[in-house]
């Protein structure tokens, strides 16, 4: 599936997707350098994490999500979650459960990001690896 | 140079480079996530745009990034510049002439970013393409 994403996205997926992220969210679209848009989408300390986190575990609640990264507040994870959704990057489910039950899953673009995030974590690691202090 | 360098960077070219680098700058190896470590690194608008830029095209000076970066500010590019030369991602040469030349040179493990970094842009090319308004 991943495999089949990466090399042939289906023009009418891209398409559909293009169309509604434009109406909602004209000004990603502006920025000239693809680099600027990955910046607006993720260069913060955390919505890469969450991204990282959904396309390698599925599906996941707010807790889950809060438990797995180290230092989010609970505000802060709320609006980078409410960032992600608003440019379609996952999607959130409510289920009529007592008590309501919510998840996050990540959408077809966030899943093709999966083998440019593995390796960059992979450079992190042989580059710059982690020692405490 | 470049596959073999990710298949197999030598262990003593990263046991100098770590050694260095920790050295100078501890706290990014305090980072327990590599995300938060790469966040660190190029988590702003403008340092992976001069990393690639460096990759891509060599040694550049000064003149030669501002020109290709729309909208930075040469003070924001001097920042930028000091702060991926502390982590040793590019060399700053300087030539005695007159007037005295200035050159950055990406390193070893910047170099080592670039399949990521096409990767990402073709992402971004692909799921958010530029649509001037």
């Amino acid at each position: 599936m991943l495999q089949k994403l990466l090399n042939n996205p289906t023009s009418e997926s891209i398409e559909t997707e293009s169309l509604l992220n434009r109406a909602q969210d004209p000004e990603i679209y502006q920025l000239k350098q693809p680099i600027e848009r990955l910046m607006l989408l993720y260069g913060d300390k955390y919505s890469l994490q969450i991204l990282d986190l959904l396309i390698a575990e599925g599906p996941l609640r707010f807790v889950a999500l809060e438990k797995a990264i180290t230092g989010i507040s609970p505000r802060t994870l709320s609006q980078r979650l409410k960032h992600l959704e608003r440019h379609g990057m996952l999607k959130r489910h409510q289920y009529p459960s007592i008590p309501p039950k919510v998840e996050y899953e990540p959408t077809e673009k966030a899943i093709a990001l999966r083998p440019m995030i593995d390796g960059m974590k992979n450079w992190a690691d042989t580059w710059f690896p982690y020692c405490p202090a």
